[in-house]
């Protein structure tokens, strides 16, 4: 696993933000890092190029949709997931669990694997620890997920240790079962928004010694503080030299309140699907610009923001595409709303850097005001 | 009109072919060129950057859709088409006449106007030709078209004739109503498959000595042969050293006829319209991207084309977009469409500037086989 290495620059003096590098076998990753979401071998609507401009170094895929659709062989008899979708970049793969739980009709799972329905056309499909590790060395991402068993919140606390404890288990297993040296696997931390069973299951996962920790099962509906009181019990607990990758997460003050808990990676579809409803993140806050309010309004979306969106078209121009309902505006408010993760990210690190992150927390946060 | 310019550089030896230079306020075009499709001010899914790459020069953008959304004074308060679409080469605005007679509702056509129905929320709205050229004055594109009659396919002569005599009146009307100096104002040709009313249309048009003729009224369901017939008796009645526009058309071996019959400029929706339906036009004749054959095709979709689609990706991964009703699919196939058009029109400039457009349209067709 010598292709990976995490290395530490900066440590923010009053938070628990750190500054990361971290090298893997398809370039060097910043951190703290967001990555766009492209479910299907695609961020949707953006070209990798566009990708790159916005700022995005690492992207994420999903191993439940691409196993529907082409296929792992598939993807993997074009050359993996890098030439397939032309990602040059480094990839990250889930390990389907997630979708299997919440998107697939399930039909039973037992300790040994989940037999679920498939959501496109009802085949039966299974998924067990080994499997998952065989489909994500087929698609050949830079960093594997194990597979986890993720209860939906507000499960009770007797259903979350057995699936704490599963998750260990699986764990052990995905270990196992990975054949190649060229992908990093990460270990994912459960156990709800319940203090004693995140310990529980970190620290059984810790022996493992996986070069890099998820955070899983948050963001599924639990409130933010509760989200954030997880972290400040579960996050102390990872190793402090691999990265810490909290699932699915999520709103920028989501992020920021995340960072300077230490945490150093993120995914999350908002950008792309917030910027496909006409939703879009800006330095002031959020922007809905279906608004009548955009209609003669020739200033840029975001003024602070170098995209192509903002640079080179007004708010008038993007509501109408819109209204219109122009392919061109979930396309360049997509863009732009990854630019602002990206935009987010980096100077998150550059406060870390110069050691004033929670000032600049404050300032992130006033600017946005309460409602984003 | 000093803006415009029409240089002629070559003329091809056996056929009606020529090459022009055609100089406007927002940059040169060579002629023969092709005009993708702005209908809504956005080329649909494509930014101006990329068509720029793709090689187009111009564009042409709808004027009754844009006076209907977002209204032609609010694109001229934006600061008119050019900025407001961030295109900075050379518009062509249509009449308008085309969409009142084919998509709103018609209520009532006098020799004073026409009063009609929205088909976006059936309010009443009504087009004369001063109002068409006030409507197009504010979208402020390169060139303005006459309000014209566009009888449907397969209408009587009597109707035609009606139709022909109509179109020069609203000409002359159109041309004393233009304001602005700026802007290069054509007729337009119709008559449907009649020669007499060809012969009639054009004649009468040609005292008003515009800067440019379009050939309207073909492409609406007529047989190519009759298309090509109307061109063969059309176009010598037209004046050499102005530009000649065919409206709307069409299929490339619509393009490759016309070009050999004189013809410098098309438009045409079926590259970006195509595309999105996963249709792409390629070197070797029409390819569809949902067909099985493409499941595991590791091949570009036309190993000739320069375009990002073809030089990035697989027909395997263009396939598994549009199966997986991935954006990115019509994006990456309306770049390829508008980019092989434009390489088509290059190749025929090419070989009329060579003297051996006959030759070179003979080895198109027989390439692209019958069922284009």
């Amino acid at each position: 696993m010598s292709a990976f290495e995490f290395h530490l620059d900066a440590a923010d003096p009053t938070t628990s933000g750190r500054a990361g590098r971290w090298v893997t076998p398809h370039g060097v990753v910043d951190t703290p890092a967001f990555m766009p979401v492209g479910t299907l071998a695609t961020v949707k609507g953006l070209l990798p190029a566009q990708l790159r401009e916005a700022g995005a170094q690492m992207v994420l895929a999903n191993t439940y949709h691409l196993a529907l659709r082409p296929g792992s062989e598939i993807v993997a008899e074009m050359g993996g997931l890098h030439r397939f979708m032309d990602w040059q970049g480094p990839i990250l793969t889930d390990s389907g669990g997630f979708q299997v739980f919440s998107l697939a009709q399930m039909r039973k799972m037992t300790d040994e694997k989940v037999v679920f329905k498939s959501h496109i056309d009802g085949s039966t499909l299974e998924l067990s620890p080994e499997r998952a590790i065989e489909i994500q060395e087929q698609l050949g991402a830079d960093v594997m997920m194990c597979l986890d068993e993720c209860p939906p919140s507000g499960e009770s606390i007797e259903k979350i240790r057995v699936a704490v404890d599963r998750t260990t288990r699986w764990a052990w297993r995905c270990r196992d079962a990975q054949k190649r040296s060229d992908q990093a696997l990460f270990g994912i931390v459960q156990g709800g928004i319940h203090p004693a069973m995140r310990q529980r299951s970190a620290e059984a996962l810790l022996p493992i010694d996986f070069p890099g920790y998820a955070v899983g099962g948050l963001s599924v509906g639990e409130a933010p503080e509760l989200m954030y009181q997880t972290l400040d019990c579960t996050v102390p607990i990872l190793p402090a030299n691999k990265p810490r990758y909290l699932m699915g997460v999520g709103r920028p003050e989501d992020i920021v309140e995340a960072v300077t808990r230490g945490i150093d990676m993120f995914d999350c579809v908002m950008p792309t699907r917030n910027g496909r409803n006409a939703m879009a993140f800006t330095s002031t806050g959020p922007v809905r610009l279906r608004n009548a309010v955009h209609q003669r309004d020739e200033s840029p979306l975001d003024a602070e923001c170098e995209c192509t969106a903002c640079t080179r078209f007004s708010r008038a121009y993007l509501r109408h595409l819109f209204v219109a309902k122009e392919m061109l505006g979930p396309i360049l408010l997509s863009l732009h709303n990854v630019a602002f993760y990206q935009r987010l990210v980096r100077g998150l690190r550059k406060a870390i850097v110069a050691g004033n992150l929670a000032e600049h927390r404050a300032a992130l946060l006033a600017r946005w005001g309460s409602a984003v």
